[in-house]
């Protein structure tokens, strides 16, 4: 049915179809339209819905255009072993499944859509089909499990950089690794690592990327804390050449890491900061603290300074600007 | 056919059957006794061979008390939950299915025996049937991965505490988590973790102690550099008994660490060790660094004194006693 109700959009591209029209000619009633209306926003197409018009088709689904992904990776290891699924629950899971297989550092799991994106704290993301970029990227690097955070960073940056170079957007760090444009989050990371003593065994960054998707693809109660590329640039961003530049500069910094450490990685977030020298607020298992976002230690901890001038450092949370 | 040579053993016990007359009562050859002998060695079962004499039974492999190491558990969360099998290819491999199932913080899984005990840095560890314990821990700590490393030093402390009560023998730490006796190797502590962005999700805590194993029960190449609590002490000890210590002193120095931080671990810590002040040699991702064992810093990095009066820090790896 969602088959011939799509048919029925393409005879008219662009105009608005009411549900009348469509109840009448596929012979099913307005109730059962809205819910393959419903399934087929699921599946990434977007639909706006007008009072006493009825509905138009406004986009279709992207599918990776895997060729163009892979003939334009200018990396030397990171995303020269690609794996491109139409759904899964999360793309973490599957890398997971790859490493425990043997898949090499640079390895990349991308999907369509994921059932069940995984954000920070145990959050859902919302990652609708072909509008975003839904990766996760296999790293075994030989460090202590020590500077992991430092490695949460360092993807911050990487991912910052390379929307600054594909879409001109004014984006922005908020520590540890949510990025921000106008103040709404467009794109959020997660690293899972897997330790053993003091070594890290290996870690799966995992990245979503809110790329094309419309006001329309947003529920209600995102809108006003949720953005995409497309939205703020005004104007549909190519996905494989997104992919592209953030594998390379991840690579980049990556190696750079590894040669001379956090110091370089950190002045680079420092510059990417929208957290720094700003009022924020968190809360500790020891309760909460408010003060001004001073500046990242060594490790990659947040020092604050509190209203009475104690420097309190914040190592793990979340933190909200105020 | 292993058990009717047990019964055998069983008719005239302590005393040697030779082969000539095994194999006349049971009518296999002397090559098919020695390979049933081995079969029994690997279940626990310990033989003396004397040429000329045959084989003598010295012991049979334990079965853990159940009842006795649950009424004698005195902490109030770790080890209130057992799950105890014959037979399994690593306790931590099961401890990981039991988290991803929802198995809460003090867990612990037993084993008689691992046919794929895992150790530090991929090597094997070997577990025989009945005579060690082989433990692993669920601990769920809502602290920063940042520190990680200061949990394996603790589990280190907890169970050199523990040995130290029940078998009375003169065991120290080699860092960071390694215990020896006289320079040989009796238990062996691995930290597998999980963590995401700069939090950990979960720890499991695999320890290997060799407990009754003789000297017999040791493949040749391990004797010069492995021993057991028996051997050590003189007697058999209660495997239930250590558990019992062992998760006891767990807990303390656990809630310790949790209301003071790092510090009065790190005394323990080095009040316990046999590396500091000792010429230490390690490999390093930037080379071998020499030099004396000089203390411990916040974090838990070895600080190294090189000969021309350098400060190193070593946050990973295996070091070797010069």
């Amino acid at each position: 049915m969602n088959e011939r109700i799509l048919e029925l959009f393409e005879e008219t591209p662009e105009t608005y179809v009411s549900g009348a029209e469509i109840s009448r000619r596929l012979g099913v009633s307005r109730t059962a339209i809205w819910k393959h209306i419903e399934e087929l926003r699921a599946e990434g197409y977007t639909f706006e819905a007008a009072s006493r018009k009825g509905y138009r088709l406004i986009s279709k689904p992207a599918k990776w255009q895997v060729s163009k992904l892979l003939n334009g990776m200018k990396t030397k290891a990171l995303g020269q072993k690609v794996h491109i699924y139409d759904e899964v629950d999360s793309t973490q899971t599957i890398a997971h499944k790859l490493v425990a297989s043997g898949a090499p550092e640079g390895t990349i799991v991308l999907a369509e859509r994921q059932t069940a994106g995984r954000g920070r704290m145990g959050r859902s993301w919302h990652s609708p089909s072909g509008k975003g970029i839904w990766l996760s990227l296999i790293l075994t690097p030989r460090i202590p499990v020590y500077f992991m955070p430092q490695l949460t960073l360092l993807s911050a940056v990487a991912l910052c950089r390379a929307i600054q170079k594909v879409c001109q957007v004014d984006i922005g760090i908020k520590w540890p690794n949510d990025l921000l444009i106008h103040g709404k989050k467009v794109s959020g990371i997660l690293l899972e690592s897997s330790g053993e003593d003091e070594r890290l065994k290996y870690v799966i960054a995992g990245v979503g990327i809110s790329v094309n998707l419309l006001e329309e693809d947003y529920p209600e109660e995102l809108r006003s804390i949720a953005t995409s590329l497309a939205i703020e640039s005004g104007g549909k961003v190519s996905r494989e050449e997104l992919v592209q530049a953030f594998l390379l500069e991840f690579e980049e910094m990556y190696a750079l890491y590894m040669e001379k450490g956090f110091a370089p990685i950190r002045l680079l977030w420092e510059a990417l900061s929208v957290t720094l020298k700003r009022p924020i607020r968190t809360s500790t298992p020891s309760g909460f603290i408010e003060g001004i976002a001073d500046s990242l230690d060594d490790t990659g901890a947040l020092t604050v300074i509190t209203p009475n001038g104690e420097r309190v450092k914040i190592y793990s949370g979340d933190i909200e600007l105020k």
